[in-house]
């Protein structure tokens, strides 16, 4: 069976929605956050102490946005993925790509500079240039956004994919930092619509669910407030 | 015939890269860095400002270890690619992800506050904090190349892949970086074989004869000190 280490709300929150999207049995191993500090066993797992950390037999990953792609490809009959002889190929990679390099990232800078670090360690200037940076960037997101079909706003292919799932976390970490009312509003549309499906309500269960059997504070780990 | 615009030794050259590896027909399009400030009619092409932008009929990206993925997925036979079927493919992706996703991303704050930011905006503790965050990651690669063949020193399936590029690129960023000397033995190893490759050396030649044709410094953007 396939296994999940994760943190609440970190960005191995893509793989148990996609998780969820496929209908996978897998077994959710919660770590408290950051696991690096706080979970030293883990280490000897993953020896970098970050999550996630996806265990499908042979097959180990660390990479949020590639664990979204292989999960995809692992079950092409419920076309979450986009093949190669697909006209949205390149569009599908860039947007899984820009997902997490891109789209993520800047915004550990904020969580980091802003709130995670010791007081004299805090560097405001830094967080305010990442919270632009990733607003610039963002912009190519609302570009795509407003060229959506209002009923289907998917962001290739015509239909939902993992890149839907992998730009949706980064919306969502967005959200928990409080920059949602800086987005376009078809971005706004577009994360609405994201969050009302079925396999996205059903992650967040499953997440709440195994923190507390696991007595892991339920708090989303981007809140937390050293 | 496929555009790449590029700026001497950026992330794009993942993607010029790959082309001379495939032997694909291009046209490389030079610019000053950074192009945001230095070629403003660029931004009509990419909103972004950021380099690469590769187009290929219809298709348009931004995101350079995509780019790779999908040019490797353009001719499968050449097996720069992996396919789903393979046991590697999770590695693959792993590695293709990680390379800008991890590797690459922290060295850009090395570069923006050590360099790039005028001195009244430059933080040293940002760039010595991502300069150790990117060594630590590192750690992945110098487990995974000790484990290499030494006459066969790739990071996945037995064989050179995109992923190779890929993440052969962060480590070029890094030796510019003058950070070389702090990674471990088997990752110098593993670089020092990709720089003998002819494809690599052909990327080189490509691209600072494309410089001097266009009137481009043909000085790696990474060692640009303004």
């Amino acid at each position: 069976m396939i296994e999940l280490y994760h943190c609440v709300s970190a960005r191995s929150f893509r793989a148990l929605w996609m998780l969820e999207e496929l209908g996978l049995p897998y077994r959710l191993q919660m770590l408290p956050f950051p696991p690096r500090a706080l979970a030293k066993h883990y280490l000897a797992l993953n020896p970098l102490g970050t999550v996630p950390l996806l265990i499908d037999g042979d097959t180990r990953m660390t990479e949020s946005a590639a664990i979204c792609q292989y999960l995809a490809s692992r079950d092409p009959a419920q076309r979450l993925d986009v093949q190669p002889s697909d006209a949205a190929y390149g569009s599908y990679l860039n947007w899984l790509h820009m997902s997490d390099a891109t789209l993520t990232f800047p915004q550990t800078l904020v969580l980091r500079y802003h709130f995670f670090e010791p007081a004299v360690r805090r560097q405001p200037q830094v967080a305010e240039d990442y919270e632009r940076w990733f607003l610039g960037r963002l912009r190519a997101l609302e570009t795509a956004a407003q060229a959506m079909p209002a009923d289907q706003p998917y962001l290739c292919a015509g239909r939902f994919t993992a890149a839907d799932v992998a730009v949706g976390y980064a919306l969502m970490l967005s959200d928990y930092l409080g920059m949602s009312s800086q987005w376009g509003p078809a971005t706004q549309h577009y994360w609405m619509h994201l969050q009302q499906r079925a396999a996205f309500l059903r992650s967040l269960e499953a997440e709440k669910q195994a923190a507390l059997d696991q007595q892991i504070d339920p708090i989303p780990s981007p809140l937390i407030r050293p």
